[in-house]
């Protein structure tokens, strides 16, 4: 691409740096912006850089927060000897829109992934570990993806609290609420029939 | 969506105001900026900021330029009389991408388009018209894209033009180089057949 400014094409070069974003998406974006008010401009730009010079992680759980310790784990009401083990803040987000879980989370910030150099200490697993052998923990739910990195990486932390007195669980994989059957790929159907639940437990509400 | 981080919030909606990209993905790309050192968000946010001060739309030709005349606008060695009416730098670069054109070019901005509520005074129309109409050209080509919207605003340009003793043309429509007849849509095949060339036009070098 030839451009016919600097400017544009530093944009247009940082942008693209983003992943999924071609030079020509970039562009799109840029030339979108110079039609907007220049406030949106700065807006944007200001956001980034305040959003990733102040943001946190909290010091429990490793959550993205405004504060050292987040508002989950500073929240009196959760049950703290309950532990959600997920990937990132996006899990946090999904399972707390749901409304139905009074635990406490753990959030590895990604998988063991050997293919893209991410080992068991690029992760928040030691932290995990500790906890649970703190002895202050009575579950840990793993809520990993079940692909093959979150199979590998909830194996890897199970080997290493397994011998202590807690529950660990995973969560309920199945045909997803109003979905038809016959729709179903045959993996996540032999798991809902191999994983069947006593039926009056269905209509509970935990 | 529930944040756990009111910054995280902010850089999220910001980003999603762009044209295409929702809540999700806006998402994506700030856990990517997380995971890279802090420069890259300096750069990209500096980047923008500056891409939105700093860049100039050329006096003459309207294309977006870090000077006040652009670099093709004063390049003695391009003719001058000779404009390519086109909508945006991105046509630009494609056609200077070519290799194949030496003349100039006006950027339009846009197109008519009543439904998104641009008229002909949001385009820089008035600029070409007077420039036309100044008698230092010699042809206008239109290379706006053929849709309902390009064929409006071509045929508004050319009115007000008809009268000045100058070329007009449009750019040729047709089967691409390369490509197979069968797979080519019906309005495109129709029109490289009723505008079809000399036979030995077709292997001179322009
Ligand atoms: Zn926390
Ligand atoms: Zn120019």
């Amino acid at each position: 691409m030839e451009f016919s400014s600097k400017v544009l094409e530093k944009a247009v070069n940082e942008i693209s740096q983003l992943p999924g974003i071609g030079k020509r998406t970039a562009l799109r974006l840029v030339l979108h912006l110079l039609k907007q008010p220049k406030e949106q401009t700065v807006f944007l730009s200001q956001a980034l850089l305040t959003m990733r010079e102040e943001i946190k992680f909290c010091l429990n759980c490793h959550n993205l927060s405004d504060v050292t310790i987040c508002e989950i784990c500073s929240n009196k009401n959760r049950d703290h000897k309950i532990i959600c083990v997920v990937e990132d803040v996006r899990d946090v987000m999904a399972i707390e829109n749901t409304g139905q879980y009074r635990g406490v989370y753990h959030v590895l910030g990604g998988k063991i992934s050997p293919i893209d150099g991410v080992g068991p200490n690029q992760l928040n697993i030691n932290s995990l570990v500790k906890k649970v052998k703190s002895g202050a923990v009575s579950e840990v739910i793993f809520a990993l993806s079940s692909t093959m990195e979150g199979d590998t990486t909830n194996f890897y932390i199970y080997k290493q609290i397994q011998e202590s007195s807690i529950i660990t669980s995973t969560i309920a994989r199945g045909i997803a609420v109003g979905d038809e059957l016959e729709y179903a790929d045959e993996v996540t159907l032999g798991r809902s029939i191999l994983q069947r639940i006593p039926f009056e437990n269905a209509f509970k509400n935990y």
